[in-house]
């Protein structure tokens, strides 16, 4: 009998085959509850403290759905008939509930930092004999979960399987935008999955949408954006990524000098700062680990690692402006006005840029080609989504985001007139207006 | 100019006071962001992952929203009217805001094991001088901390204040209720707010309720019963917090015989394992830093505490089944055969009941008597809430909830034919029947 | 290929058989667009104005979910296992959706005041040759309408179909209290439908509810309990509803004594006021047809039909007031008074009963015995709902409801006092107090 | 003390005047409950049931939030600093109550026909001394009736009382997109309300928004375009439109030649058709009384009348196909094969085209130049919203919609082979492909 999960998102997730079953309860699954699906976007949007636990879930049923779909509507009657066959289901639904699997704690700063790469942490537990989720897959077939991760590494013959879990309208971007709307609390990134689901059918290569439903298509991409501009570009959380970053650069310049104290949960993280890390070392790490790292940290002897710790522990933001290409030139003088005043500025001063593509057409050129939103029409030709929806087009191709400066936010008080260094804020408030930095008056 | 928060239940929660930034903004309010409001419970309902302080600035805005209703349609005319005084506004918002302030990691179990207790070191917190939250109180007045933390005891003289935070139907169990049924996605907790809001009244003896909005408070009670079947009562989750207990004991058993390898995280804990903490020691803690001790503890080479972390981090939790008065008895032999079976019984098997009295009318005997909900009539008479509404007369009163006797799943396993312990098996198998244990047949 | 509708409830309605289709589609079915599901209830909670329609194709839907999930769970094996046949699926389907077909304009008044019955309608309607709704069952088979009806009248031999579409706990009102509960913006209607539909489970006498679902069933109960008490029975709808029945029963007696001006949209109505209609004269009412006669009548020379019509068309409620058993002796004294103040009394004052059987265990002595709700225990024995709910216990065959009288709400008026009718006025108020006829002091 | 209206959309309408309260009672506000809010759409969105009246205290509700806020933050010192006055309150919540008040049954439709014009009605009924509205305002000044008007007509000397109920982020569209989302069940409609109230301000020429609000005013724009493209240009809505402004027309020549039978509702619709009616007539119109028309015209000797009234109570669209300005030149060739096939093509067939500006910056040259929508900047500089958002200056100043033929379904059908008029059918869909109208193969 299938079991179910209680999902705020998808009401119920359900599980219907002991492989997915074994799957959730494998220890490197179950580790998935203990790292955040938006990192440091929690600091931001206080409701948006999900795991990537429940993301994963919510990926599992989306698939299961478009397979469910697929197999009523669009069952494969030969080989050569670009139509759904269902024997394809348990390598797409172990794909779709794995795909994050080699995620670390705040992924993208760790990985930066430490030069580790979630995609590869994730083939190398489904595949190295050594982890729970291997075994499992194993009792499938030995070569399974070689070809569960060829499905991630988009190499698996099947394209209708491959752009179920990636591709511009996927299972795992379909769930991340409704998770992370619901769970911020904001509605932006809402779209109508039910029509999506609808439209969906699978064709020779890979998957395509029915024309009726362009419109929500264009929903979905607009959604897409606006989540991007609205929550995951936001700017106190990229400050606090920023702050994140310095920490665990100055815990591994220390470690290098032999002036990082090693009591505490440090332990866990040795084997990061050394460079020299197993895997069953990765699957230790989890938020709370590195937070328990800084929570130690905080007791240092070390001024700036005591402070950035206490900066990230309690979340005391930088202060951030945007930066354009023709204003880039006044940075060095501001972190010398920065360095003026106290701060070593190569902590407590740093520029970040966060772009995305929202959207893109087939471009054979491009570093990384994106499989393009293709529409079929009545006659079974296909058109491609930008060619027909303006505001889709409006944003195709081009990044969008912006770039930040990050400095601390004493640099911008009102109230330094009898300090020290009050030539300094006055001086450094000249290059900002508008929440811009600009050429000084 | 007032600031806001973005939050999934009330939508914005609107800062208008610098005190009540400043104290969100403090180290020892930050920390609640690294605690989870229901332990366990994300364990059964994975969406469930939000923290206590969520749910602490949840509490603060529907205090906020009912100061404001106040203020607006019940102003106080002069002292001895019973109605609103808004100069109670700023004590009452700070003591919302701070009310779960000394909440710990899995409060429950952690307080059991190593005889903490959060209501004083809310207290503590509070009015302790060495902390952030302290010094924002002071700078009110300096008596400001105290009259927080009295309307947190309850010992504050305007029974107004005391009741918006502390009574049956107050702004804690309206914000929990809700939130609690948004992150786990059930539905249960879903009452009217808006609604019960609008008919709330200040009178002399504290807060009422208009006769116009009697179904409304019913719902409400009949929610909050819901509430605790489905979901605070969950076998799964009481599961997990006995293991979870057990684990902590184990632990502690392991110290006090020196057993316990002090490596990792575990000097975090120390101070608990000897009973001897400061304030610091108790607000370093976290959940991050308990399941970062788990994860050290996972390698340890006794044999239990590395099973029961692993049971907890990787949620393999105990089995259980209903226990009533007439079937206690049989809990010795049921341990006597967990025994057999190679358990120990101490750290494998365990009685646990969940009990919550879903509403009271007052009763002076009772051992903690509570302010019962009364409701005000056209002619301003009173009538208590049971006396009129027979859904709340039948749970009324009547403690709910039920005893449970856990032990290993494997107890309960079926293709234990050729197993050396299957005499075992069949005879513990005898007294389970329909998720209760029975008499033997 | 399938066809959905857009709903708000259940997001699409999916529909799969060309004879659902066709039913939709027919003269008699689209006419319930033009009757309001909930009468005047949208005269006191202003969203609640969908149709019958949209109710309609609520109950098809949830219907054909629970087909699915017996043909997919609980599909027999032989005729005697109790377990789903899913042959019988069209049928069910049918009746799901025509099961309120014969519901007329403001069902409930209308049919008192001209003895018309909505359920020999129904029977009507698919049974008699002269509809469209026929011809499309007709298509299925010969027999086939005879039998979609016999599902509706509870007389087809399958008790699982007849207890899908009525029963304690059926697809009507799982739909209705969805539906209410959305259009009105409240919230009391709101339960757990997918949780439900999870536990619901065909056996040999019809549909059982795993006991799992316990409390899922409950909170149903309980929903159900607060929609009568906070909707269904608001005073101000049932007030309009007095107006509409005195309305029509002047318009009966002008007609009789051949006062009534027959321009405007009465011509309809004729035969109703001269008891002699065809099924096609049934047809062709709607809510718009009465409203339209009531905008007729507003201009009418009697008094009395135009003063009512005005107040229904404007919204000018009766004011009303509860009665109690012992309180009634003192309505003829009220009705002297309404009387002396001008009315009069027999189209301008009322007493008016709402109650509700929230839940009934099965009582074979009972007038009108009720299908009680079971619950199935793993070793298959049933056990009764309100057998283990103290919840449901408490409002088990209990009438639930109130007794209600109501006139001008002039006769409350403050400011009388300068009034001819002053001293009647004065004496009317002696005998209210908080909102209920007592004995005068 | 206030009075509440339960609201889906907002949740509760607050009536804090009485002259609020009396309008919503006066009869001719009362008479908008019979008036769909968007008409024929509810034939392809069941949900959308919705009257005129829930929209109208919406905008009331929208408006007087907007005043609190206002009132809260932005309260004027001195005539000229461009911050508001609260006394402007009043004449804008009555604006924004009445601002429908003129619309009558299919508004757009029936104007076309019967050459009424629902704004002037509006300005009508609030000025006319017969009216209960004109009362009710009167009672505040003799000139406020007109004052109110003036808001409506644009001509009111304040632009910020004005810019609340028209402009392009108006009360009016802010409450319709959330409404009409509600009720279709879509979700095209929803944007963050309380965001973009937050983000408004008052300045010297009108209203304006915070830069900080750029994206949340940047998805309500393309919330808007979506909710034009997906539900208000809907095919099927259109198509019940075009054959309701054939059935008017059929009626309307009918009667011009003497052979409308004037049984029935007709009376009250006869002043439309000779052009010569008073304000009475035009405020007793309602949806109810067109479709008890229709009713009546059902039974018609005329074919064609019967046939069309049929077709619209009995919802059976003409089909649609999409055309180009290149493939207009082929409807007269498609009329004549229709009219072959035994249709009056001047009945069965036409063109409509739905446009809509979703977006527009000021445009002195442009017929109807709208009030753009302007971003304050920190330094209190203004930007126009297209000028920084590429997705709304993709969609900016551009017509959006399509042009379609509407025909009847059975001029499609493919299984007409033994039709008489099978040549007839075979040339027609030629011309047909992919859902538009192309160059004959």
């Amino acid at each position: 009998m299938e079991k179910v999960l209680r999902d705020p998102i998808h009401n119920h997730i359900y599980i219907q085959h002991q492989v997915i079953l074994d799957l959730i309860n494998a220890k490197e699954f179950q580790r998935l509850r203990r790292i955040k699906q938006l990192g440091t976007t929690s600091y931001t949007f206080h409701g948006a403290e999900h795991s990537r636990f429940s993301h994963s879930v919510g990926v599992y049923e989306i698939t299961r759905q478009i397979c469910d779909l697929f197999a009523r509507n669009y069952p494969t009657k030969d080989a050569h008939d670009g139509l759904w066959n269902d024997d394809e289901r348990i390598v797409a639904l172990c794909a779709a509930l794995l795909h994050d699997l080699g995620h670390g704690p705040y992924s993208h700063t760790f990985e930066h930092i430490f030069q580790t790469d979630h995609e590869q942490m994730t083939t190398d537990i489904i595949t190295s004999p050594e982890t729970e989720v291997n075994h499992v897959l194993q009792k499938v077939s030995p070569s399974f979960p070689q070809k569960v991760a060829s499905v991630i590494q988009k190499t698996y013959p099947n394209p209708q399987v491959v752009q179920m879990i990636s591709s511009q309208i996927d299972a795992d971007r379909m769930d991340y935008l409704l998770r992370d709307s619901y769970f911020t609390g904001t509605n932006y990134g809402n779209f109508d999955l039910t029509r999506i689901l609808r439209v969906m059918r699978p064709y020779k290569e890979g998957i395509t949408f029915d024309i009726s439903g362009m419109h929500a298509v264009e929903d979905y991409i607009v959604s897409r954006f606006q989540m991007y501009q609205q929550v995951y570009f936001h700017p106190v959380s990229r400050s606090m990524e920023v702050i994140l970053s310095h920490l665990l650069k100055r815990a591994k310049y220390l470690y290098t000098k032999n002036e990082l104290q090693l009591n505490g949960a440090t332990d866990l993280l040795v084997p990061f700062l050394t460079g020299n890390y197993t895997l069953n070392d990765y699957i230790n790490l989890d938020d709370g680990v590195l937070n328990t790292c800084f929570t130690v940290w905080r007791s240092s002897s070390d001024e700036v690692l005591s402070d950035l710790a206490s900066r990230f522990l309690d979340r005391h933001p930088l202060k951030s402006v945007r930066l354009a290409p023709e204003t880039k030139k006044f940075v060095p003088t501001l972190q010398d006005l920065v360095t003026q005043a106290g701060y070593l500025s190569e902590y407590y001063m740093d520029t970040n840029d966060s772009y995305d593509l929202p959207y893109d057409a087939y471009d054979p050129n491009s570093q990384k080609p994106r499989t393009q939103i293709e529409l079929m029409q009545k006659d079974q030709s296909l058109v491609e989504l930008s060619a027909i929806s303006p505001l889709v087009k409006s944003i195709t191709g081009k990044v969008s985001g912006d770039e930040r400066l990050f400095f601390p936010r004493e640099m911008l008080a009102s109230d330094k007139q009898n300090d020290l260094f009050s030539p300094v804020y006055t001086d450094f408030n000249r290059y900002i207006h508008n929440d811009q930095v600009v050429a000084p008056n």
